[in-house]
């Protein structure tokens, strides 16, 4: 066991892998709106805030990296940002390492195969749920994860517990459900966000940055009306639909596997970043934005194309529990679904939320 | 670019994956006889002679580690010893980290999906080939290249140009070739040797050390009476007999193709290694040992076993060229000459040889 680890097993979240005509690889364009949109942000933090030590290697990690090209783009732009810091205050020569962070499971073999030849930086990958340690104490200068801290490090216990007052019977995401089931996710998420504070607390050197990008929820918006989440649900609705209408088409797919399925997302919001941030104490808040409209998940987007989305990103855990041949059925009905929602889901809320953070001194 | 590279491009020569019933993974158990033979070697070497510095960090590569488990094994192995050594100096605790390096195209899936649950060391990759810069300076404490370094850089050029005095017209490996496409194959293996090591010397810190291990043939043994190049001679001898006899009922190759293919493999001997050292001259030699008869690569091996063996290491490089309809019939004809050859064979020489070097003071 590598030293500092925490003890959960974390739930591994596989993105569509390179071959699929679903991969994330190929529908992956609205994170990397997302990607764009953070550039000026990291560079003018990147400028005024990091703090350059002594040594010749400089550290930085893309954590949640996927298998790119988002990935990166955005090392690239932390990359170029870090050379003119250098530049701008004569610092001696330093060797940039990019280490790519994911699970044993993401297909690090299409990432390897696509790093930019024109690259300035020595490439490793590293292998973990970044909810874990993952580096060395203070080996890190430069902690990336776009688009990662929304996936939970697993499903909460009782919302899968027959017996719970959380049982989230019907159901395969929290947002439209009961109190309870919304507590149990938002208590994960608060766990979650412990772990990767804790956990990269230990591992950036004093005067390092981290960036989080994350979808988000306005302050107060209901859960309900936030429109990741009632793509999601809309999901949620076609499975309830294929176990009730096309049983005898299917066959082995019961209602009960449905209440034991559940997608381990949660969208946080500005103030519950925030407070995650300062119960861990351990880094500054160096600037916290939302990002523009530009970046809603359904900006110009067909029904097809959100359901195309959504399938990339959630492909891996439906064929894990419910094997392949599900998969067309149940999509073809979100689209379908979609298109009677668009309405609906227009008027729904979203951001994304970019914070950046330094390590405070020891 | 990252800095300090060389210039060619390197020939990439990935194992059979993971999945195929001829994968490298599976059929891998020579070297791991010769990996466990070397234990003992490296881990004296460990206790005598590393030189530890300051600094938390502590890391070794496995160079050409390719995808388990023997990597896994002499990684743990080089891990027990350091852990030891820092033990008997009562050291402050450093963090490992292992990087395992390999083409980019090598397997990394499946060895990520294989690394040990027990390990005491943070994982990380690190993807180029070992005849170039892989890491920053001086940043590496022990590197590992266990039977990689007789896989060139690439085919010597002259070797697949007709108008070339070492045009290798009939053939698809050097060692019983004329001497002019010895002679190229030797000059190739000087050059990546020299790129290894020049490479190598910049990445190791002062005191750190380098161990090779590496099939070999015993000093003044001509090629032709190695095991490892009569294993390849037969292999090409029958591509000839497919070409010959069985044009028909392959149809598509032809003669030239066989002439334009050729094994990017060459075995050393010791007094080459040695010269290749000396003439880097940036490394102390502290041990070279050769194996004992119990890592004869055809010791306790069947016909059929050796065919397979061979198969795992090849298949890519073979499929890459002709595709794979050629296979199943390429290596039944291969095990059928082995077997006609195995009294020969036996005749024939093969030694392993253990290189641990020391990186000098700058």
């Amino acid at each position: 066991m590598a030293h500092g680890r925490t003890n959960f097993s974390s739930h591994e979240f596989p993105m569509a892998s390179g071959v699929s005509p679903f991969s994330y690889r190929t529908n992956s364009g609205y994170q990397r709106r997302v990607v764009r949109a953070t550039k000026q942000l990291m560079h003018a933090v990147v400028m005024e805030k990091l703090e350059v030590e002594n040594g010749s290697i400089f550290q930085i990690t893309d954590m949640g990296c996927s298998i790119g090209p988002n990935t990166f783009i955005s090392v690239k732009n932390i990359v170029e940002s870090v050379e003119l810091k250098f530049q701008s205050i004569n610092t001696h020569k330093k060797h940039i390492q990019v280490l790519f962070n994911d699970h044993a499971y993401n297909d690090f073999n299409t990432l390897f195969a696509s790093l930019p030849s024109d690259k300035s930086y020595y490439a490793h990958a590293a292998i973990g749920s970044f909810y874990d340690r993952v580096f060395p104490d203070k080996s890190i200068h430069i902690v990336n994860c776009s688009y990662g801290l929304h996936f939970l490090s697993r499903v909460p216990n009782n919302v899968e517990n027959r017996k719970s007052l959380a049982w989230n019977k019907g159901k395969v995401y929290y947002s439209h459900s009961k109190k309870e089931v919304i507590s149990e996710y938002s208590k994960q998420y608060k766990k979650d966000m412990e772990c990767f504070l804790k956990c990269r607390a230990q591992e950036v050197v004093p005067g390092g940055l981290v960036f989080i990008t994350v979808p988000a929820r306005p302050n107060k918006t209901p859960h309900s009306k936030v429109i990741y989440n009632m793509l999601a649900e809309i999901l949620g609705s076609c499975f309830l639909h294929l176990v009730k209408q096309l049983r005898n088409l299917l066959g082995d797919i019961e209602e009960e596997e449905v209440d034991t399925f559940n997608i381990p997302v949660y969208i946080t919001s500005p103030i519950e970043v925030e407070e995650a941030i300062k119960r861990n104490g351990s880094f500054s808040i160096e600037k916290i934005e939302i990002l523009s409209k530009e970046t809603s998940p359904i900006n110009g987007l067909t029904a097809k194309d959100a359901s195309v989305h959504i399938r990339a990103i959630t492909e891996g855990l439906i064929e894990e529990k419910f094997g392949t041949k599900i998969l067309d059925k149940l999509f073809q009905l979100h689209e379908q679904k979609l298109e009677d929602a668009y309405l609906d889901l227009i008027s729904g809320e979203a951001i994304s939320l970019f914070i950046a953070l330094k390590r405070k001194p020891n």
